[in-house]
């Protein structure tokens, strides 16, 4: 059977992060961040990102977000993202529970903010019965597959600054927006103006663990108590390290993320011939939006299993992993074909 | 250079446990609890436990103790703990933030409580100027290596279950109490009526993970929601799974928890002989608290790493792991001679 | 100079609270609720709502939603309300901070909730990575001065009971709506199944003070302790609770609602003549809604003050309150006709 | 029958205080804080406190205590106080709750911290595994009924400030310390380095309501925010801000707090003759704490009542008001003899 687009969390990990975890299993190291592998993965994080910045490991993405956000407001403050944001709907709540923060959220079609959205929720600075926006919190590859420019970054990050307000951008697929748009790491985060990045790992191939990198670190020093009465201190932090190093040698994760778009890619060309299926969102990432055929939906799940994304809509979600092959995409498209035409 | 008594969580992995982990390692699983390592590990820990028992998969001790507490408690609760309880010193106020308990705790010179610390606390029931105490939570090896026999682990269950309450055990270090016991684990855990165990995973060979053992399952309805809004829940749980099944398998965590053990006894009957050195408790678990001369702890520290526990009383704490070996004990040994005598 | 419209607790109190007060300021009695004015006072409203009814008092309106809200809820489960609701805009986050909760909310011209818009947030059930939703919250009246019928109230909680869900309802202008419709309290309260009540007294000629009916009282155990843990118990009780039986004594509380309806009424009726000027919603309570011409805004209010609602569509809201007058009204018509025509 | 010795929140109000509500009680003024008596409130605490302080009025202690104590904190930090503290067991765990703060407490027997008792939670700076101590919280008077003098003050706010900390006072009772010391109200608050206080209304005569005065004004940016969010901002603001203007003028709150003190010590005086009662802590404001006969305490409380303090050692407590006579001194003496002798 072949492998299904449920999410690229459904896949296992690298080679080479195994291997990696291998070279790190055994024999004492200190705990809690003061390990050799601790300071050897935040030293690549810094040949990437500028030497200036500030790592923390934290075990899932809703960690690295609820991290990131609290380091830079106080449950007065709000949250401006879209709808679909993972941190308004895929988290329980968290950051309304851990920060006390408000979300205020915009509709987008496709999953972006821009300044336009964000102007909704500028208003009532200064009056003490509204929640103070704070921070913009926007997703690259965003939750609908699509890919931010570096242009609309650095609009929504001058923006935010010139009202004295922070931008974090939630990065659980930033590989793949990197391999999409060709471009260095540094010039859609610190060059365009990010405070502060949730950078994905168990997406593209680790086993566990994510990083928060502060590239403003003005608010830094509290954060390894927050993060510590977060819940998201890992003992043996070697573990979260050493897989970090691995997939940022020789760029593997972006190559990685390279592979998983490119199958994307070709799952959406070959689904948007077939009659009766509609691609509905620019495939920037990994990720495919399709409508297809309310009635076929589930006999297809059970052959090959994928996530209906929008019920009202017959809308699914595709979504290719680093492991996703060539011939994956062909036996899907050849059930696709087979179920639908 | 010999491994340090620093702490358990300064060990690697063990090889039954990186062996799991290659196995799970490949090919595509559903997430987040879904997958066939998490069904097989429920399993494993019901087959020990009883069917009856709930069981939820966390990242680590503090987030099994938040998930285990908040099940049973609302925020205007207290929670009765000694003030050696890792809850109350060594999770930067998680309990507070989290769940906005107090923590009612009582002194205790050997990190046990008992009914007559607990009765301290037992007032002020219906008065609502008062956190209302609701759980009991007790170390099962107790923060300074001693441990409950079943009897005392029976009164304070019973006692509490009289008075409308609950017992919470932090079992990070529970294979140390049991192996040291020599009895089943059902003995002190459901036999006595704890109703609810945070089962420590990664002080004894894991790479990360712990779980929550509901006995008591009265109230587990709402955890699954706690722990995805606590950040504690893993997309790829089948990674925190197939640790403990490994070492659940053929008994491998209390053969390990036994050696560990075996090493503390060793390094602490040997230590006791030397002159100036004082065991200040009794040696249950794979800890040894020992007084040594004040002006050597630096020295010592720096050949082989271990922890001062209170500076005041110049008592330090050595931590033996499952790969501590006889070696390590007798060259350890032969160091605190060279220095003090 | 006239009073202006600014909003109904710019008022002071009404001559019956005050010697209400004054009558209860000398001598001692029992703080925190055991008082002889408590007693009565529950009584009161126990005459009016029924017997089995449970009254808490607090200090304000956010006080008394959180309290409502809390009641129901943990901090993993959702609110539904409109986008408008004071919960959402006018209270700084408490509900995120306070409770932890998602708000869920909708658009809503008219500030009504109807079964349609609260099923665009009715899935995700049983989803861990979802806030569930557990209680539908609305306002009567609405914060647009609207005002819902007994059956469109009935049609909302039976809806929510048949989905094992509950219904608060702001009330801070209860009264107001009460009046509008002509019915008794319980027909749209009790009657209809709304299960939780914030009953306003400061809108409505208090000095201080508000009211959390519970008509479900399944989850009262807690809320004792919910309210001190909130910093909503008043040590002097009896002065809270002394207002409430003069509002409540011979319908004063609807009387004084009633003619504030009047005087928002013909203020709707004389502003809607003026050429340039919109009424841009039906006037159920106290409150007129209207578009008027942008540049004259500021001018009219510094003449008598009112706030602007909208500042995009050039709306305003005027509210009236118990002691606004007849020629309150005709002053401000002149005003509004001097400045626009 | 004569008046209780239950608390002096078992009063009613001052008639000064009663007729300062009647001339702020009709006629329209903006809410929230904006109103002309507010303006003139916090213009007396400055020309008592002096110019450059900030004051935030709020509903009731616990809440003034909240808003001191998170204007200096995060959620990480931990709190040093008595174990008698009103913080530590009076508030239903509000602090832990709506700060997530931990309260590190002392024991001690005349309910004053002094730097040997704050030492002991002096340590663990920078530890990301403990909570950090960031603010010392101590009561003048304190719940024992003594008082700090200006000397024991200043020790531990310049011990305080030389470790990067601060210095709350809870002042529910500041009054009555004053009046005992005789001093001016900045020697034992602004002049001896107090950051923040909460001072007390109700229990000195007022209706509702409590002021926040920061004298240390580095963190008060953000103190409105969250005083709403803590539901802690009253509408008709005007309402409280008219009883301070009340009792600080000419002294009033000093005057009442002196006559208050005169009672208790009358009492303590008068009681302490009688064979079989032994008072226990010097008497500084309005209080007296007495060991008396065991089996009278019930039949004394029918008579007139007062609450038991420490069950244990038969320990009670009499809290003496603006409104205790002389005969009501007396007639309870008379009844304490009756009893007793």
């Amino acid at each position: 059977m072949i492998r299904g687009f449920g999410s690229d969390n459904f896949s296992g990990v690298l080679p080479e992060v195994f291997t990696a975890l291998e070279e790190a299993a055994y024999g004492h190291q200190h705990s809690y961040g003061e390990d050799i592998h601790s300071k050897k993965a935040i030293e690549d994080f810094q040949a990437i990102f500028g030497q200036e910045i500030e790592v923390f490991f934290v075990y899932n993405g809703t960690g690295a977000n609820v991290l990131s956000l609290s380091a830079f407001t106080r449950s007065h403050n709000a949250i401006i993202c879209t709808e679909t944001a993972h941190i308004n709907v895929d988290e329980c709540g968290a950051i309304e529970k851990q920060n006390g923060n408000k979300l205020l959220t915009v509709p987008s079609f496709d999953g972006k903010l821009n300044i336009g959205l964000i102007q909704n929720h500028m208003h009532n600075f200064g009056n003490q019965h509204h929640s103070q926006p704070k921070i913009i919190s926007l997703s690259q590859c965003t939750e609908l597959g699509t890919v931010y420019t570096r242009e609309e970054l650095k609009e929504i990050c001058d923006y935010a600054h010139a009202n004295g307000m922070y931008v974090h951008m939630d990065g659980a697929r930033l590989a793949n927006a990197i391999a999409h748009l060709g471009c260095a790491p540094k010039e859609i985060t610190t060059d365009v103006g990010i405070d502060v990045l949730s950078f994905g790992g168990t997406k593209n191939g680790m086993m566990f663990g994510e990083a928060v990198l502060f590239f403003n670190t003005s608010f830094v020093t509290d954060v390894p108590y927050i993060r510590k009465q977060s819940m998201q201190l890992h003992s043996k932090t070697r573990f979260i390290a050493a897989q970090f190093s691995a997939v940022l040698k020789n760029n593997l994760w972006l190559k990685t993320a390279s592979h998983a778009n490119r199958m994307a890619q070709q799952l959406a060309s070959e689904a948007a011939q077939i009659p009766g299926i509609r691609i509905t969102q620019e495939v920037g990432g990994n990720e495919v939006f399709a409508i297809i055929p309310r009635e076929k939906i589930s006999l297809l799940q059970e052959a090959c299993f994928f996530y209906t994304w929008d019920e009202s809509a017959s809308e699914v979600r595709w979504v290719c992993s680093f492991d996703t092959t060539e011939n994956d995409i062909l036996e899907f498209v050849h059930l696709l074909r087979q179920a639908i035409c």
